[in-house]
C-alpha cells in the first residue's frame, strides 16, 4: 500500500516549474530481473494487475457507502488537446464499473450553463457516496481555455483561483477524495499526434481545424497551465504531473494513481447483522 | 454479421410461454473441432472476441453522432433477484466505453419520482444520440414488483402495457434500437445464489432479509414476466429470453445479442471534409 507514484508525481514535489517536468521523463518505473528499468512497453501486464485491484478497492467503495459512507473518489484529467484525457479513461477506468463509477465529459458550456456560475455544472456532476467520479476536463477550463482566450477579465478570473481552491476544501470536508492529473506532453509529441489523426480516416471525425489554432497558442496555455497548478495545489488536493510523451507509460502511471488513492482511503465492507444460520434455515429446500 | 442469437432467444421463437423455457438451456453454443457443443466454461474466449467487437462498433457509434446521427442503443436488463443483472453488466458492459456508455440502475422510486408518471424518471435517463444506455432494471419495474406487491389498481397496472409500448414506438422512432433481456433463471439457482451471498461476509451487504419474502413470491413474479413479455413483446422492441442458470452461457449469450444488434445497426463514422494535405502543411516542423 505504498504511495510511491504519488510521492514521485507530486506537483509539490517539484521545483514548482511545470517547465522543468519532462514529459518524456518516466519516474517509477518497475525494475527487472537483470536489474534495468522496464520499457513503457513492458508495462501491459503491470497494468493490468493495478487494473484488477483498482476494481476491487472501487467495489468495496461502492459497498461501504450502502452502509452509510459518505465517501467518494473524484479523478480530475486535464491536459492540452492529444495529451490523451480520453486513451487514459478507456485503458484505465474501464477496468471498474460500470457499477459505481460514473464518467463526465465537459465540452465547451451551453448557452444554459453559462448563465450560471462557472461551478454550477460542475457540482451537478459530482460523484455520490461509493461512486468514482471521472472528469474529462472540468472546471479547470475556466481557467485555462478562459484565461488564453481572455475570456473573462483579470480580476474574475483570479477569483476563480480562489473559488476552486475553496469548492475543493469543501469537497474533501464532505467526504470525497480528489485526485487531479494533469497530462503533461510536449509540443512535438502534440504535432506527431494530430499528424496520426490526419493520416487515419477513422480519426478524423475528431479533428478540427480549430485544433491548429488552439496549438499556435502552444506557449499561452502552458502558462495557463502553470498558473493552475501554482495556485491550485493544495494539501487538501493536490495537483499530480504525467510525463504523457508515452501512452504506456501515461496509462500505467495513471493506474498507479489510482490504485494507491483507492487504497490509501481503505474503504470497508459494511459489518453485516445477518442472522446468517436463520436465513440459511429459511432457504432450505422444501421436504 | 449474422443474428442467430436473436433469433434464438427471441420471445417470438417460443411458445408464448415464459414457463416452457428452460433456464438451463444453452442454445447456439459454439462447436468445438470433434462436434461437440463447447461447455460454458469455454466461452471466455467467445466473450472476449465479443467484447472487442463491441467496443469497435460502440465506437463508430458514438463517433457517428458526431457527424449528426441521431441514433443510439438502449439495453434493458431486467431478471428476478440473483438473476444476475449486475453480473452481466460487469462482464459484457464494461468491455466498452466509459466514453459514450452510460449506466443507470433503477431502485425503489423516490418520494420525488412517484409524484410523476412512473415513465418521468425513466425519460432523463434515455441516452442521447450515438451513447449505448444500460437500464439495470427500468420502467418494466412498474409492471413488476407494482403488479406482485398490488401498488396501483388494475387499471392503472393495465394502462401501463400500453403507455410502455407507446413509449418504445416513439423511442425507436427517434433513432433509439431498443434491446430488451430478460434474464430467466429457477427457483433453485436463486436459492443457491442466495445460499452463497450467505455464506460469503463480503456479500452481506447486498442481502436483505426483506430478499427472502419476495422469493416467497416466485410464482407471483412469474406471472408478472409472462405477462410484460406477452404485452410487450412489440415488433419495435422485442423481448429476448435469456436462459441464465449458468452464468458463463448468460454473460456470452448477452455478449452476442448486444454484439449482433451493434452490428446490425452499422453505424459509420462520419465523412472526413478535412483538406488533408493542407493541415499537414501547417503541422510542418518549423524550419
Amino acid at each position: 500500500m505504498g504511495t510511491s507514484m504519488r510521492a514521485a508525481l507530486a506537483f509539490a514535489g517539484g521545483s514548482g516549474q511545470l517547465a522543468d517536468i519532462d514529459s518524456s521523463a518516466r519516474p517509477e518505473l518497475p525494475i527487472k530481473k537483470n536489474g534495468k528499468a522496464k520499457k513503457p512497453k513492458q508495462l501491459q501486464d503491470e497494468l493490468t494487475g493495478a487494473a484488477e485491484r483498482i476494481a476491487e478497492v472501487q467495489e468495496a467503495l461502492w459497498a461501504e457507502a450502502s452502509g452509510g459512507s459518505k465517501r467518494s473518489l473524484l479523478l480530475v484529467l486535464q491536459g492540452i488537446d492529444t495529451a490523451g484525457k480520453g486513451g487514459t479513461i478507456e485503458h484505465v477506468v474501464s477496468a471498474c464499473g460500470p457499477i459505481g463509477v460514473e464518467y463526465t465529459a465537459f465540452k465547451r458550456p451551453t448557452k444554459t450553463e453559462l448563465r450560471y456560475d462557472f461551478l454550477w455544472r460542475i457540482r451537478r456532476k459530482l460523484p455520490p457516496p461509493g461512486v468514482v467520479g471521472i472528469f474529462d476536463r472540468s472546471h479547470y477550463e475556466d481557467v485555462l481555455v478562459a484565461r488564453v482566450h481572455d475570456l473573462v477579465p483579470s480580476d474574475v478570473l483570479d477569483a476563480r483561483y480562489d473559488s476552486i481552491n475553496a469548492f475543493e476544501r469543501e469537497l474533501v470536508d464532505a467526504g470525497t477524495t480528489v485526485l487531479k492529473c494533469l497530462l503533461h506532453i510536449s509540443y512535438d509529441t502534440q504535432r506527431e499526434r494530430l499528424l496520426s489523426r490526419l493520416e487515419d480516416p477513422r480519426k478524423h471525425w475528431k479533428f478540427k481545424v480549430a485544433d491548429l489554432d488552439e496549438r499556435a497558442r502552444w506557449a499561452d496555455y502552458q502558462a495557463a497551465f502553470q498558473a493552475m497548478l501554482a495556485k491550485c495545489d493544495t494539501d487538501v488536493a493536490p495537483w499530480f504531473v504525467v510525463p504523457a510523451d508515452s501512452k504506456a507509460y501515461r496509462n500505467w502511471a495513471v493506474g498507479e494513481l489510482l490504485r494507491e488513492t483507492l487504497e490509501t482511503m481503505s474503504p470497508q465492507y459494511p459489518p453485516g447483522d445477518l442472522d446468517v444460520p436463520a436465513l440459511v434455515k429459511r432457504l432450505a429446500p422444501p421436504h
